[in-house]
């Protein structure tokens, strides 16, 4: 039987965790450091706005919608409080800080027990509009996985000169 | 003290069998066979394509180029060979046939115990002409990352219509 929306959603949401550690816990910090440029992300810094997101925005805007429908817009997300928050924190405390976070939302969400119908309710983004806590699931699971994308390109990118002319075959070069 | 650059390659290259067991196995097959349309490859073919390289790529090159130098050009890559190999074979096989070739290759890697005017040794790309140890190296290290890269947009993509208007920031959907 193929798995429910939520079961997909949670099939990738409580593994996020896991891989985030196994690949970033006490890897070099040549590594962790890496960005694409000024302005662009660590590895360090998108566990810091993981962190964020799930204090104040994937299951606060569920529950805004659950008791306030599309009459109360959304809290805007702060795309920046990571360089706040995260400051003197070590990655491991990061890792640690983000497990905690996304097990206790994700025992919510499962308390929460939702039924079909309450997945096509609405609320309001700020920026965007109507939107569904359906569309709200998957975004929450695409943004893990946007979050991954970003990780393993930043850190093959430290190596775009390294790989000489091999750059050729490495799409993630260009 | 920073890491050395075979240190460093070997930090992302151990991890990899791990971080992919984590994120794919027993992940419902929605996810794993994913793809982004005909002609491209969902998760599970990615990790038949590794296992491929670990068996006929990286330290078979290597040895290419410690053995014979430039005068013997590597063997052409098949980047088909999957789907004939993986043929039959459930993705936990696959995730347990890449751990062990990957341990192995990187027993064997250590054991050579490289030094540094090694790196600098040359061979023979079928395709892309000279390229050194280091190169090759730094290759295997990206080509990871890269597919890292792919495994985790596939399966972003497949919410691309699911996440609604919330596409407009996840510029992975694009």
């Amino acid at each position: 039987m193929p798995a429910s929306f939520l079961e997909e959603c949670l099939s990738i949401l409580t593994r996020t965790p896991a891989i985030l550690d196994t690949q970033l816990r006490d890897l070099p910090e040549v590594w962790t450091s890496a960005t694409e440029g000024p302005g662009t992300w660590s590895p360090y810094v998108v566990v810091g706005h993981l962190i964020h997101t799930e204090r104040t925005d994937w299951m606060t805007r569920l529950m805004t919608i659950l008791e306030y429908g599309p009459s109360r817009p959304f809290e805007p997300l702060d795309r920046q409080a990571q360089f706040q928050d995260s400051d003197g924190k070590s990655l491991s405390a990061l890792l640690d800080e983000f497990t905690v976070l996304r097990r206790d939302n994700l025992v919510r969400l499962r308390a929460l027990d939702l039924q079909p119908a309450q997945f096509e309710l609405q609320g309001t983004h700020p920026a965007l509009g109507v939107v569904t806590v359906r569309q709200l699931l998957a975004t929450w699971t695409a943004h893990d996985l946007a979050h991954s994308v970003q990780v393993n390109r930043v850190m093959a990118k430290r190596y775009k000169e390294e790989v000489g002319p091999f750059a050729e075959f490495l799409s993630v070069m260009k």
